[in-house]
């Protein structure tokens, strides 16, 4: 999506480590409309899918999550919690996370009172590496026993392999902007 | 409101610990209909107030704070982290928040990059029961220079304090529901 390209042009960071920071817009200050056009795109992608649920993970998530059911009727949204507190109850699909950024591995959860086998999910996230996340929130809708009708993300870092495991994996999974490489500091995106 | 009163006499729970639990629509799963809903009848109620961006806290906070800010003209929302993730940077207001729900304390951080001394600030999140998570954004909001135009949460526990702790210190608060006392399982509200 070329406008999503050109906000990362324009607004994206290289850090060390090869760390990519679009912080100004997408996961720490949130462009609010900005992420709505971009979830008009992504219900447009799935529009022929039945799709009753979106399943997200804390935190970054959870507001390209909401948008999107904005944009396909409201569905509810479910997102995943990296901690269990005292509230979320005894009754959870558990899995088993890496993170590439914190470098620490945590448990995510959901309330099995949420995602059951009767669920078509759309899982959602903002940013797409390794594809830790993501391996986590399928592995819960697959515990659940919930169908994955489909897979987006805003943001794919396509040379992490994430994607291409999802991808292999069978699921249909649309990246809004696909970065596949950044050389000298600047970034080269995948034609989708 | 009443519309939130009686959903929460409809979905809420109470379980041991004086815990309420609103995950059916609040802050697990998420009914954004629901939530566009409470989010307009926040932006009335500032509707005369000069804010330019919404401030919270990840998680929960973060779907209320994306319907308002699309209630009142697409304002940016910020979020403060509960880690320090490697792509947050160094330059950051930070505050130290006791957590009711965890029983630990953890720091939440702000980029200084996006809350600053020209931002009139509305600060939201879903729930208010001590109120140690609203102090620790009022904490950054000072540290940054910025002015708090208002608060509001869509849940105050009205007998915990937070609320009128906050309302002490001066500060617009706007609280959706305030839940008065919970008597043989039933909730009452206070008038607002």
């Amino acid at each position: 999506m070329k406008l999503l390209e050109d906000r990362i042009i324009k607004d994206g960071k290289i850090l060390e480590g090869d760390i990519i920071k679009v912080d100004s817009f997408l996961n720490h200050q949130l462009d609010i409309k900005f992420l709505n056009t971009l979830a008009e795109d992504v219900a447009k992608y799935f529009k022929n899918k039945n799709i009753n649920k979106i399943l997200t993970i804390e935190a970054s998530g959870i507001a390209f999550a909401t948008v999107i059911s904005e944009n396909m009727n409201y569905i509810p949204v479910v997102f995943s919690k990296k901690k269990k507190t005292l509230n979320i109850g005894d009754s959870l699909w558990q899995s088993h996370v890496k993170s590439y950024t914190t470098k620490k591995d945590y448990m995510i959860s959901v309330s099995k009172e949420f995602i059951g086998k009767d669920d078509n999910l759309l899982i959602v996230d903002d940013f797409l590496a390794e594809g830790n996340a993501l391996r986590g929130l399928i592995d819960i809708s697959k515990k659940a026993g919930a169908n994955i009708e489909g897979i987006s993300v805003a943001v794919e870092k396509g040379y992490q392999g994430g994607g291409d495991y999802v991808r292999k994996l069978g699921y249909d999974l649309y990246s809004l902007a696909i970065i596949d490489s950044i050389e000298n500091g600047k970034f080269s995106f995948k034609r989708i």
